[in-house]
């Protein structure tokens, strides 16, 4: 059984709806479990037992909520110093109120997240263009909901985004599967 | 006088109109003066002899387009040897198709251009969230034209963007002109 | 009297060393004071009452101190919000130990702390390559203090890093002074 | 057979030899093959026939190299419209002479390559901190040459750099294999 721990912070609910969806789409891959946990709950031994971690986030100023950076420097770097985590499958969501039309820094959001998980040494799973909803609820990084309008006016997360993050699930569950078995970097 | 270069590719004459919205936005600062030249003509003097350089590009593949990395890689490269670019004032804008509400690669594509802002020791200007059009036409890191709508049907670049690329222009050259009678770096 | 707040977080002293450069080389600049806080002490009007403001942070797997960005989600988002750092200017400096010869994710640290810069429409100013020391203590996007060696030996930051924090704090002080003197974004 | 596809630019020849050193390492890995073509004379076919894509540059202006980019602009974007490399397994690495001790933008390089991939919907491989070697020739983003000393005195690339890409070769093959046989995304 691949074990993958969905690892999130949220202010008004939107990221953890987004984090239950990749959950779901986790346990659509036959082999695989997910379990979802809010930043400030997550342990080493959590993230230990796991084969794939998924780490969610709103956007705030460009980067992602300080919740989950507490976790990544008190608990991930502990990790990185022992070689914990080298091997395991991992991607990330986020979502945004936006503001504009270019993302309103969904981009670098996920990219703080995704340098954690390079440091780490875990294999990195992109959402694929061709993703049914990819416009309304991804990026190249991995999906993303956006929860305002351009206006900044809240709308919450759309059912295409949770499609999408559902579908992000399973890609990632996947990977973790095929690679549990077939490890990528030697001991 | 203050010169300005505006230097940008553009494939289908959206990033075109966009240099020239900014160097229009130039020219509305008394005792300011825009030059707009495609990469492909740029040379090391014209850019020594400008006291601001503003980049402007489409997004491709989440970066700035090839003919912008030439110059910066056979020209850009030779200024930063020599520490001749340094103090003056930088901007950047871009534009793209999109596809989805995130950016489709903006961030990354302004950041690029930003980053060889950076190495030649230019000071950077931003664009400011109360910039009238920003949600049209806007982003943290400069002027941004969405040229597609979520599904990648070309739109072109609206006059809301256009307006954002005149404003940017103009806090680049206010920004020019006080610089180069206050200089930051001591000779 | 151009005011300068220079904020950051520091786990082993090395952070704050350089934060007390940086004010050093603001206040050799006539016309300008520096007030050197931790992020855990800022609060909004400790920013609003700054022309200036200098980030400081170590570096965590490639990304700012949870305590920095905690004070950027919860204080600097509501300046955003109500656009009220719009025209500051601003800079970074880092710390990190290192491991390799690459910066070991002093690059996106910087870029994280610059991304909240450029949200809150404040001007950018980078390091010069021909800053004396810069081979020591700088990157293009600020100064930084190598505190441990290739190995991850623990080696404090070197005296060269600390005179390259007080040149761009200098540098930050004259670009403060001479764009609260000529604003950049009209009103 | 899994075919592995090795692309780079070079100016000096370093960002080439680790280019066969990256290839050597593939081909330590049984059931993989590997092709080292300049980035000039890559065709679209020479990517869709292949398995696994690693893309390597030497690092300019914080940025890679503009051949590497034209590839990227005018045969990867292509393969990006019709969903051509989706699922395919990437990873990069990058040359840089460094000045100073914190990378010279060899990160935001490896970055700017990353973001090409993740766009094609291709699997991201890191390098992990336990290679040995890493601390003269790696970061978490791939394998890492530097060429020359912090004052920009060339130095070639080091035999431990060289290493270090083989390793992340073979690193990236078995993924490759791997993923071959068991596919992420769903057709």
């Amino acid at each position: 059984m691949a074990k993958i721990l969905v690892v999130y912070a949220s202010d008004y609910g939107n990221t953890e709806k987004m984090a239950h969806a990749v959950a779901e789409g986790v346990t659509l891959v036959p082999g695989t479990e997910a379990v979802v946990k809010k930043a400030e709950e997550v342990v080493a031994d959590d993230m230990t037992a796991s084969d794939g971690i998924i780490f969610g986030s709103p956007v705030h100023m460009g980067g992602m909520d300080w919740r989950l950076k507490k976790l990544i420097d008190t608990v991930c770097s502990g990790l990185w110093m022992q070689d914990l985590a080298i091997g395991k499958v991992a991607g990330v969501f986020a979502t945004g109120s936006g503001f504009g039309g270019a993302g309103g820094g969904a981009e670098l959001t996920m990219l703080s997240m995704l340098n954690n998980i390079a440091e780490l040494g875990m294999i990195m799973i992109p959402l694929p263009k061709n993703t049914p909803g990819y416009a309304k609820g991804g990026m190249q990084w991995g999906a993303y909901g956006r929860t305002g309008d351009e206006n900044l006016n809240p709308v919450g997360v759309s059912d295409e985004a949770l499609s999408v993050a559902r579908l992000h699930g399973s890609n990632i569950a996947r990977a973790t599967k095929a690679l549990k078995e077939n490890p990528v970097f030697k001991a």
